[in-house]
């Protein structure tokens, strides 16, 4: 029987479905589709495959050790690299999707836009009916931003920023290298002189023990208090108790999450009345945007001809790392 | 006596009364400075003077006849426009102040991004305490935008949406003269022609007789249901109930008003709850920006140095034109 493709996605349009087919066929392999209500039919026909483009972690634990390659179709890719034990074939090769730029960087600029504009304050005024203009507003134009992450995501944030005046654009990165767009990249140990001149702390950063509580509550009180900090990255990279604190008693002037811990948040979480904080449902990089979906089938097509042939992938993640 | 500047605003800065006050100085003016909460004293002085830098029409009809230059710190001079008998010297120059371009187009990117990523569904959601992450979203990139007005905010506003990724911008304008930026411009006359392909349509226009209620009901119904409204210039370019119905009968997408008939917004008026409305109070070029203030006091000593020169003024408004 020929090699075979297993596909466990909500997201495909009979579009994607077909490039797909096409891609697998060039190279010999047979695909098979299932919908998320599918999982019993998925988990069956995963016992004869040895590809999984996926994001299920049940899924991945019944697959056998003969599955060879798991593609997820997120980003974050955390949860099977903490527990290598997910993997039946220890080399099994993983890798991620990191297309979700351009949707995450766009939510980006619009709640900084929103923080700097004082759109939550506006918005309680027009949710009274009333009318007030008075209060004092600040500009992407001239202003200082630092970018946690120099990735897909911290590049297309940068590149926003530098189309709309920005200042001053700093990247932090493990390694530090420097990235076009970013006015300088700085490794990640020196965060701690970044911040005291930090306006917009962007934090896009992939969750890996590194990462975890790196915006901790000391590194919290090191930035102005003029200072707003947006999240998108995951909800573990900063101490929400200390960010709750620190914008309730006006010593940050704001803040925007997307991720945050636990997801969902539950009702009665003292984050949803923060003061001057926009909570979205992580939903910035979501594959309700057709481009995003578009670029992630792109990506594994691509690298479904790499690995068809032998040769490195382009999205591999190395699982010690976590990204 | 010295020939008397009088400046009547309440946004200026020690630092902006040093600036004004050293380009009085090396044109031979001598300049008094009065808060809004001066307006006898202001009036006063006004009668020596040659030179008002303002926004107030009460203020101007008290000038005398020898006042021979009005510089208006706001864009808009349209009311100073209608009627010729506020200006006691027919000969009397009028300049705007054209500096609004970035806040203002920096307010457009901000609602056009909470539209496309339908942020007042998903603000009402977290209202709730919340978790629904399933909206379809779009993108700034790869969508297309028609601009009404190609001057100052139109081209900052075009600037952006090219910076994001737009795949189309079409610039419409009286002369309909190509400008950078933009992928056409078009004479306002082919306006019709334009809506039905119009995904997110910008009106940054000044009030002039020509542009009042140019998005007629009979305009708004030649938009397609998933298009976008967003009104930065004046409130009466637009039929402000014909859209109401539009947005509650699901004929249009959603819009976002920063200006309205009448400002500010009666309490009980119907726009208060059009769905998917985002309204704001007339703040998208808001003088609370210190960037926008610098501008309009750069923008007035540079045309004091052209006046004193008796070289033409840069921001002259032409009072039949309206701008």
């Amino acid at each position: 029987m020929s090699r075979g493709i297993c596909v466990y996605l909500e997201f495909l349009t009979p579009a994607h479905k077909a490039q797909i087919e096409k891609a697998a066929q060039e190279t010999g392999f047979s695909v098979h589709f299932f919908d998320l209500d599918q999982f019993e039919e998925a988990r069956a026909c995963l016992q004869h495959c040895e590809v999984l483009y996926a994001h299920d972690l049940a899924l991945l634990k019944a697959a056998p050790p003969s599955l060879r390659w798991y593609c997820c179709s997120f980003a974050g890719v955390d949860i099977y690299c903490k527990a290598p034990s997910v993997f039946a074939n220890p080399q099994c090769l993983l890798t991620n999707s990191s297309g979700y730029g351009v949707t995450i960087a766009e939510h980006v600029v619009m709640v900084t836009l929103m923080l700097l504009r004082r759109m939550p304050e506006y918005e309680a005024v027009v949710c009274q009916h009333s009318w007030s203009r008075q209060l004092s507003i600040r500009s992407i134009r001239d202003n200082e931003f630092t970018i946690l992450g120099t990735g897909n995501i911290g590049t297309n944030v940068a590149q926003r920023l530098r189309g709309m005046g920005a200042a001053r654009i700093t990247g932090l990165s493990r390694s530090g290298r420097p990235a076009a767009d970013f006015d300088r990249v700085l490794p990640i140990s020196r965060l701690d002189e970044v911040l005291p001149e930090t306006k917009i702390l962007v934090m896009a950063l992939p969750s890996t023990p590194e990462t975890e509580n790196i915006l901790s509550r000391q590194r919290i009180a090191l930035l102005p208090p003029e200072a707003y900090v947006i999240n998108v990255g995951r909800g573990t990279a900063l101490d929400q108790d200390a960010l709750t604190e620190a914008l309730n008693s006006h010593q940050l002037a704001g803040a925007a999450l997307d991720v945050m811990v636990p997801e969902p948040l539950p009702p009665d979480h003292p984050l949803w009345n923060a003061r001057n904080l926009i909570l979205t449902p992580h939903v910035s990089g979501n594959m309700t945007l057709g481009y995003t979906c578009d670029v992630n089938v792109d990506m594994f097509c691509r690298d479904l001809a790499n690995y068809a042939a032998g040769r490195p992938l382009v999205n591999l993640v190395d699982r010690t790392l976590g990204y």
